[in-house]
């Protein structure tokens, strides 16, 4: 079916790559760029994806948000954000529309938004996080994308301890991700996923070690490149500017009856 | 809960990284390894993640396959079968628990398993492929992971045409999807997503032509790497073999009341 | 022999990795930086590499400059100036000590100081620019790194022709390469190298076909990507700035007797 | 002035990209390939880059050797023979035709031969390796490319000490560098170069730790990727096959009267 914009409803204005809004449609706003002001309300049961004029008569395009574009306009104080990890941290967990999955921390919600947005409708998200501001912050990007409902959001430091048991993944992005596994080699179901985001190699060492020490298996660590190419006939060629590093990913699957526990 | 395997499971049988086995369980067979044989009926009861011995004594894990296991344990007699392509396809073109989408070709069904687990429960995944054989064993692949009910193979050429309407995304992995971009304009919804999977840049800069030519928005293409870690302490470095390339992806995002459209 | 600093020596002052510069000692100068200012005099008598500290006593180390330092020292207006692909040039050019080398275009220079510096003593670099403030830079630019003695400046269009025989290496940083192509063919010596550094992949297409037309032989077209590490115990990892691209490098070999050559 | 092929001179046989054979000529013997025999004879006489076919009619080409020809073609029994890596040491240790260099260890001679080529004809490397079947081989290669005049092979460990004063550089390829930071400290010239290649990110932390133990300056750690490309007009796209590491490249300059100089 054809969906349409309602009074409301969140429109991504796009002008180009690098402009690009969130914006909440309202029978009486206009929202104000550079290139001139947009009557919100002109949108008002158009379809999404309709192009419209701005004061200034340049075209924008009223595209309806979808998952990447929640998670990119939100507010960006962490470190995780990259879609090349979030993407191979979803697949790679092997999470899907039952699981039950523990985060930590929850920092902006970027990623807390993706796992929220897979586990959809029958899974739940429990997500660790000791700074408050942040856990608002995130719980107000997770309600902006229609994600708050799959999620818990917890005060509390993993590295203490996980609460839930029977998980399917635990995912963490934070400092010492070593020693949460303990705790997740506890929570988690045999055979579920333990994956780590971590900066610098030497987290990575402790990581592999402590999954090691209890007999995770399946132990693999890898980092990404992206690179975007500028593609026009005759002139074609990769981008100058590249993101040469965001982090490591670990993963791991939990074995049960391992030696090393006792 | 915690979940046990049963008479007709598959497992997916760990001995290390580069020897894992998807193997269906069944009370009075064995499975042969170099490693020796295990004897399948032993899992039944058992919690997934468990250790078994082989006939040799050599220590298996019987994980339970998620996504990834199921995808990389099919016949891979096409292109698209890097976690890294499928990973950030599934994130760009936004598709979740809800989503129609139209994918061509079908191919080993790698790139279809995918994404029917992540339309799961309510979307639907529309595949065409010219090739019989090709179908035939893509369904085979697709029973298996549990993921055939969320998918309609389709025998057509999508170069003709698309049959379905009001879709959230096209997803090409072909070799000529220029010539499917009109069609795609058709078929989507306004806002919806066009992703396209190409080996080489001369395919790249048709594709980004004909989509200029529709008016679709956000095009962009990109490249990923994917690099292993040897992680060991003292002795930590990239792997040295590693995959130079595997393709270009290009999204794009339906505009509606192009000024191109006819 | 131990090198002494002398009056009107240039010196590579080091402050950190991002702050260095290349002065000219001069008994009487001193030199300001946002860290204090230099008695340039007082390094006179000293050893290169000696640590000097400034007026706000800030420690400098005043190095030899070496063929690097001037490179990337000077005046940046063209492209090439990456090591990264200088490094290849020289090494795959095959040129040392007796080589004969044509350039296009001279550009700041940068390229052909680096190939002036490893033709040195007894080989010669014809270096063709066409537009006169580049030339009268690059000269400058030679001047100061001891190495215009090696090299001729040449105003003119080596799209037109190429005056120089019996090269052993014809180097061309330049937007249409491939019409050079014959006059290269015909001015290198038999098993010559052809080398041209290019933005863009149809640059790339242009010039291979063109070395397959006159029968050029080893031809490879290349990219490198450079990645700086941040190391420090505890807390190593890549940087997270890099160059995506500079450009494709494509090598070739001279063939005589070419079937294609008229 | 064109270069003729004489009786004892080494030719490269070029059949294609994957084809190459180092012979050198004698006027009564055949070399043979999986493509039919080549008679050397017939080449004495013809220009270098000239076509020879074979007994098959299969057509050669005789190119005359090269730096990386020559290195390529030698024994591979030790790690760095990777052109990035050898092209970037050569450039960022700024050796040139007159500088005196340490390289340790000899290996098969690779990184030697490049060293030796470029410091012609006035400068010299003193090479160290603790194995004299290394040696052996190491100077055979040498001396096939006119290289061994330039070079002394010695035999000893470099981790005990070093022999030479005033050097312009000093060049590790080893197991364990750090343990030779001290010794090149002394044996370097002030503003002298230090150059390291390590695979493993382990070795790198220490050398970088004793270079800044020494006062060394400018220290930098870099790893280089090189990818093929794949050039043909509508079939254009990277490699597949592409090496993911070699080792990473540490350098350093010697200041002078460092604090922690004792």
């Amino acid at each position: 079916m054809t969906e349409f914009i309602a009074e409301g409803s969140d429109v991504f204005l796009y002008l180009d790559q690098r402009r690009t809004y969130l914006v909440k449609v309202e029978a009486e706003k206009s929202f104000h760029t550079h290139k001139g002001y947009i009557q919100l309300g002109d949108l008002i049961g158009k379809e999404y994806g309709t192009r419209i004029a701005s004061s200034m008569d340049v075209e924008f395009v009223a595209l309806k948000p979808n998952l990447r574009d929640y998670i990119f306009k939100t507010n960006r104080r962490t470190q995780i954000s990259y879609p090349k990890d979030i993407s191979l941290i979803i697949l790679y967990s092997g999470i899907g529309s039952e699981s039950r999955v523990v985060e930590a921390g929850t920092g902006t919600g970027a990623l807390t938004s993706a796992i929220a947005h897979y586990i959809k409708p029958s899974g739940r998200v429990y997500t660790y996080e000791m700074r408050q501001e942040f856990q608002k912050n995130a719980k107000k990007n997770l309600e902006r994308a229609g994600l708050l409902d799959y999620v818990e959001l917890k005060e509390g430091d993993v590295t203490e301890g996980i609460e839930e048991k029977d998980l399917d993944a635990v995912i963490l992005d934070m400092a010492t991700p070593w020693l949460v596994v303990p705790h997740a080699y506890t929570a988690l179901k045999g055979s579920g996923a333990l994956v780590s985001f971590s900066p610098t190699i030497d987290q990575v060492v402790k990581v592999v070690e402590a999954l090691a020490d209890y007999g995770f298996v399946g132990v693999e660590t890898i980092e990404t490149l992206i690179r975007f190419m500028q593609v026009e006939r005759g002139k074609t060629r990769p981008q100058t500017v590249m993101t040469g590093h965001t982090g490591y990913l670990t993963f791991a699957r939990k074995a049960v009856n391992a030696p090393q526990q006792v």
